[in-house]
């Protein structure tokens, strides 16, 4: 099939159509005017800002979520926007059909309103990054940048976005690490179009800075010095922030996610297909992934703490890497590992291990030899080494309880009692695991 | 117990009574008389010559295979004493209870008389070490300088002889690679007595070169370059023979052997027993040790090629250590290995490993990257690598017929067809190997 012909059938699926526009349309203006109806109440010189895809018109048919912020005058203090700010909002939110609250940075509220999710979140009304003073302050200046440079390009951002979907390369959240809505937007006011931004799938990385706002001559200090930090990161790409010359949009981007996009846009152009915006999703089973590869897979489920993912993906991150390696060394072959919120999956070789192990030790004619030879209870040489027999456990199991235990692996600090107290799987995940499970196993998740 | 008591009660054991003694007596000069009368009729200048243990008398009660040399004068050629020599010798052997041939570096004749086992060995009459032309040779020198030198001290050799044995570190062939009968009687005279020896253990390790001849102040060229050879080949003990200085009397003493002796002497001096010379052998099941260490074992059992020992057995040692090797690259964990004259043992921890490899490849964003992705089937990215997943043989039995088969293995060139065609057995052996299984496992061969 064409490549344009392609994109007309991606079109007609990922643009909305009037209904849906009218609709959104008529819910964001009513929010609005609640917003204002409660700052009005409330007495406080607030504005009520629309930000994120909706606003900018970037917005996927069918994934529209809304994103009110509540922006305070920047000469209130920080206590004030956070403790009024999240009392403003929930007086917003017991408007709507229910809410819930969420922790970032700051407390914010979770609502629903006729079908839509509605985040309504205070922040600082900052009309440039010298004056952000928290991180959810940019949201306003990027809406704006992106409804001033986008040019009509709308439907480009439409394609990318649900490409990036596609290829599973979407998403910014720390258990994801993938492109950013924010950064899609970037690359096709950048490069011109969704088809440019793919063939410059390759450039853009040898390139590697992407610098649209020319922080680089207007600000060069701050920007070089962005650059540096970035570089020494070892990130894929940086772009810097069109809004703010200190900040890397694709900071959070990982080699792996690109890696989906730098092969699916090769392989897109080769041979274009709608298969890419919307692959059939033909999840496997993760035993017969297993008995395929003839390997095991190991889970340690648990109770995490209630963290944002940002504070504790990282920490699980750590704790699995730790792990595998800990297993490792105790002479498990690790085949990888995975992890999500509440589990951490390791695929290993074998589920026991000999039940002694052998310890190599000094020459046996010397000092340290006669001690080794004393204090050990089966030895033998072999060569000039004194070698001496332990026992040691041998199912994974246990050997995994006692790394927990022994405490000398690297676990993230808010989530090491947790861990300590998981349960371990073997060969078994549960029903709503089975899916990460496969694609883990099957390593269909950085598959290219 | 004393020290002396013990020593007592085993002299008691291996001193040859009255007797041993007049048996030992009446048939070596019955084979010398017989020896006279076939040189008489064969008309040759040869001289029949009484070697080993039973000439020097340090052989132990029980224990007295009869070595008789015949020994040609040193103008007579080489293929003459090797020919004629071997005829004399075979009619010699007939006019005993039995024989057959035997191969070293020349053939020889084994016979059986009178119960006795007797060595019937061609070689040249020398009187020093520059005579020497075979390495039989310099038999009657050892002998003759052992009778000399010993003074009296018979059962002190006789003593560490046993202690050697009690301790299996007794025997120089290639498959042992302890201490010879020579070395136990150039130690006595050196260092004094049994006891002096076991308390210069350590001693003698540290300084490693033991010269009972002065051959470093009579020949230092020639024991210089001796001892810079053995030095290099690093083994545990340099003992500049007596009657020639350019061999090295423990050349074949492994580090292994030398640390039963190590070990031992230390523990006997600490509490002397029976026990050290007249070990309690209660050898184990070979099954239940692998049921206790939770290992398992693999033989390769072959049709060896028709070779010394010597030769034979460096080869398999090499073969084992490829194989082996090779089976820990394919990531099998390798306990450790053994051989005999036709069979190789190969610990392991597992007799399966997953039917598949990641094999790691370049960075996903090169060139080479792009041919590794083109190349293969399965690929995905972790950090900026791709990575490729291959199907592999699970079983250790395909694994290694695959590793003999693809012939990147070092083997030892005169075995390599026989092992390539080795039966490959798993956690069994044939009933004659049992014992060999039970101390490899167990590595009480080699336990101190």
């Amino acid at each position: 099939m064409d490549v344009h012909e392609v994109i007309e059938r991606v079109l007609a699926r990922v643009k909305p159509g009037e209904g849906e526009r009218k609709l959104v349309d008529s819910i964001t203006r009513e929010l609005i005017k609640i917003a204002e109806e409660e700052i009005e109440e409330f007495g406080l010189d607030v504005r009520p800002v629309l930000v994120g895809s909706i606003a900018k018109d970037t917005y996927l048919s069918g994934d529209h979520d809304v994103d009110l912020f509540l922006a305070f005058p920047i000469d209130v203090p920080l206590k004030e926007v956070r403790e009024e700010g999240f009392r403003l909002a929930r007086m917003i939110g017991e408007r709507l059909e229910g809410y819930e609250i969420g922790y970032a940075e700051h407390p914010y509220v979770r609502a629903r309103y006729r079908g839509f999710h509605v985040d309504i979140v205070p922040c600082y009304d900052v009309k440039d990054w010298r004056e952000v003073r928290t991180a959810v302050d940019r949201s306003i200046l990027h809406t704006r940048w992106v409804i001033e440079n986008l040019g009509g390009r709308n439907d480009e951002v439409r394609l990318l976005k649900r490409f990036f979907k596609g290829l599973r390369a979407y998403g910014s959240e720390a258990y994801v690490r993938g492109f950013s809505g924010y950064l899609a937007e970037i690359l096709v006011i950048h490069y011109g179009s969704f088809l440019d931004v793919l063939e410059k799938a390759d450039l853009m990385l040898k390139q590697k800075i992407i610098d649209p706002a020319r922080w680089l001559r207007r600000e060069p200090e701050i920007a070089m010095k962005t650059v540096g930090r970035e570089i020494k990161e070892d990130n894929p790409l940086i772009v810097l922030d069109p809004v703010d010359p200190r900040r890397n949009v694709a900071a959070n981007l990982s080699w792996e996610r690109f890696a989906l996009f730098y092969f699916g846009a090769m392989r897109f152009l080769k041979s274009p297909s709608e298969e890419f915006f919307f692959p059939r999703t033909a999840v496997g089973d993760y035993r017969a992934e297993l008995r395929r590869k003839g390997t095991h897979l190991v889970t340690l489920l648990f109770d995490p703490p209630g963290l944002v993912d940002d504070v504790l993906l990282p920490q699980i991150e750590k704790s699995a890497r730790g792990i595998a390696r800990a297993l490792e060394l105790e002479g498990f072959t690790v085949l990888g590992f995975d992890y999500g919120g509440d589990y951490i999956f390791i695929e290993v070789g074998e589920l026991s291990r000999p039940a002694v192990r052998v310890k190599r030790g000094p020459h046996f004619f010397t000092e340290m030899g006669r001690r080794f030879y004393e204090k050990n209870e089966r030895t033998w040489v072999e060569g000039k080494d004194l070698i001496a027999e332990k026992p040691q456990e041998p199912y994974i199991v246990d050997v995994i309880e006692e790394i927990l235990e022994r405490g000398n692996v690297a676990l993230g600090k808010n989530v090491r009692e947790a861990i300590r107290r998981a349960d371990i799987l073997v060969d078994f995940v549960p029903r709503r695991l089975e899916e990460s499970a496969y694609l883990f196993l099957s390593r269909e998740q950085f598959r290219v």
